[in-house]
């Protein structure tokens, strides 16, 4: 049976962010950082105000795979205003929700093999009335799936890590914790290791929230009230699952050794070791979908926009491991 | 004017830890660390059991400097009995409490130059009664500062944080951070820099406490009515303080050659980086007493006491840091 041919697509995010420099900056890059084609996504004016290469504008992804050696194809999305980088506006934020919308359409229908987002300004999104918490939660609710049921993974060449909350104040982190919700990231994160990575018996090691994992409860009860039921309910299911383990000795060299993925209570105490490892080329993946997404894990940075300044490897990633999960998913079905 | 000779005091933390095998070693390699003379305070019953080097009991501090070429100065603290290694007791609960309150006593006499703490169990200490969150606070009291004036420093090479509130449940730090509370550790954080490391005009980079630092108020409100305040208010003092900065781009090699210290607002947001980064070699500072005390930045590690595994590298880094600090206030005070 022919391979029937489907891009990856790729939203440029905010018009006024380092999206579309750092998306511009794959497309040049493609042979060095071994990229399939992809399409882009989002307002051509807001890529040729910041980047000067070979522009293929298409209307149907199909013809990505022929335009990709020429130029980097892109899918229209119209905005009523052309942003200028680092200054978003709310023509900006509007049409970089449109280019999400229409890259998850795409994922969804079949038309595109998965789908990589750029960044996003959640502050200007809030201000056109976007009421998820970011783009992961978004993406479930097109899919049709309870975002309790997704998992926005971070992944670096050292680390991954799942977060079981996320963009939510610090002070709301324990009255959102439920044993039911980390079981359920868990076992997203356990399933997302199998389908995306092709880890068939995945380790999974689970954080705790306290210092020093609550110090046998003297520090904290969420881990004997909330954490440790939720392992030995994985656990019965099979899972290869340990913790908790206090959060701030998982993550030198020796620790991450031992586990695929770290189960974590809040967003910093996921993203900081993160980032602080694997801040370049640091991938969002989102797991428990029934479409392949991905993201870069940096935001919009509006600060260096427009200035040649941004750093194209982090997309490369993102793009690079989304196909990977294309590869792996294949075979899971295969 | 002579020198007097002080030693450095190290007590040996929990007997039945790995306190006195790594001590053991740094005396073992205390040429390769570059280590001052130093003298252990303990029972040497719990040094004798996990180290075979030549131990010289003495009970003046003055004799550590010639003991210390043919043995590993002691001065014994008595215990009921003997604890086996891995297997605490509260007898060695209250040999390491009394161990440390002699430390402390020799610095604030003036007969050590210095304290650096071994590794105690705080779980052991509570069932004993102590009532202090930590060592930390515990050598506040003993010399009479507030609690809220001292800062635990936490260092590595290429890394200094401390954290605003520390052994709390994670649930209990919203409400522990007051402007007042974040600004006196701040301005800790900031003298301590100048006194034990010589920095004179250092830079403090301060962590937001919500993802994204807040992100303008959409994700919580404690930078702008907790943190923001602190910062102004030692701006105001002429210290050179940024943020309120998004935790999980503070830690990167690029983000962290613009400060000398990161102030942290809880635990793990201090030690997750510290220990992801420099595990091997992480010291623990305490900042703003009139002595000057340092600890390895690991725990008592019972799994693996007794058993010849235990790395002395962060003990050797506590007592050189310890050294360095005593030349860097002899400066000052100069």
């Amino acid at each position: 049976m022919a391979t029937i041919y489907r891009p990856l697509a790729v939203s440029l995010g905010d018009p006024a962010g380092v999206g579309p420099e750092v998306v511009g900056k794959c497309w040049d890059h493609r042979a060095r950082f071994d990229l399939p084609p992809f399409v882009a996504i989002g307002d051509p004016r807001s890529l040729a105000a910041v980047w000067d290469g070979p522009i293929a504008t298409i209307d149907d992804p199909r013809e990505a795979d022929s335009a990709f050696d020429v130029g980097l194809p892109i899918l229209p999305i119209a905005s009523v205003e052309a942003d200028l980088p680092g200054h978003p506006s709310v023509a900006g934020a509007h049409c970089s929700l449109d280019a999400l919308e229409l890259a998850v359409g795409l994922a969804r229908s079949g038309s595109a093999a998965a789908v990589v987002t750029g960044p996003v300004s959640k502050q200007q999104l809030y201000g056109i009335g976007f009421s998820h918490p970011g783009q992961t939660e978004f993406v479930a609710e097109r899919c049709g799936v309870s975002p309790a049921n997704v998992a926005m993974m971070l992944a670096g060449p050292t680390l991954r890590t799942v977060p079981v909350t996320t963009h939510i104040p610090l002070g709301a982190v324990v009255e959102t914790l439920t044993p039911s919700l980390i079981e359920a990231r868990g076992r997203a994160a356990l399933r997302g290791l199998q389908r995306n990575f092709g880890i068939s018996d995945p380790k999974l090691a689970v954080a705790g929230i306290n210092p020093h994992a609550g110090e046998g409860g003297t520090l904290g009860r969420e881990e004997i009230d909330l954490i440790i039921p939720a392992i030995e309910a994985l656990r019965a299911e099979g899972w290869r699952v340990t913790g908790p383990h206090p959060a701030d000795t998982m993550f030198h060299a020796a620790a991450r050794a031992n586990y695929d993925c770290a189960l974590c209570m809040y967003h910093d105490q996921a993203l900081i070791p993160l980032k602080a490892l694997h801040f370049e080329d640091g991938v969002n993946i989102t797991l428990g979908l029934p479409i392949i997404r991905t993201a870069p894990d940096h935001g919009t940075a509006f600060d260096i926009a427009g200035q040649d300044r941004a750093d194209p490897r982090a997309m490369a990633a993102a793009i690079r491991v989304a196909a990977q999960s294309v590869v792996h998913r294949a075979a899971v079905a295969a």
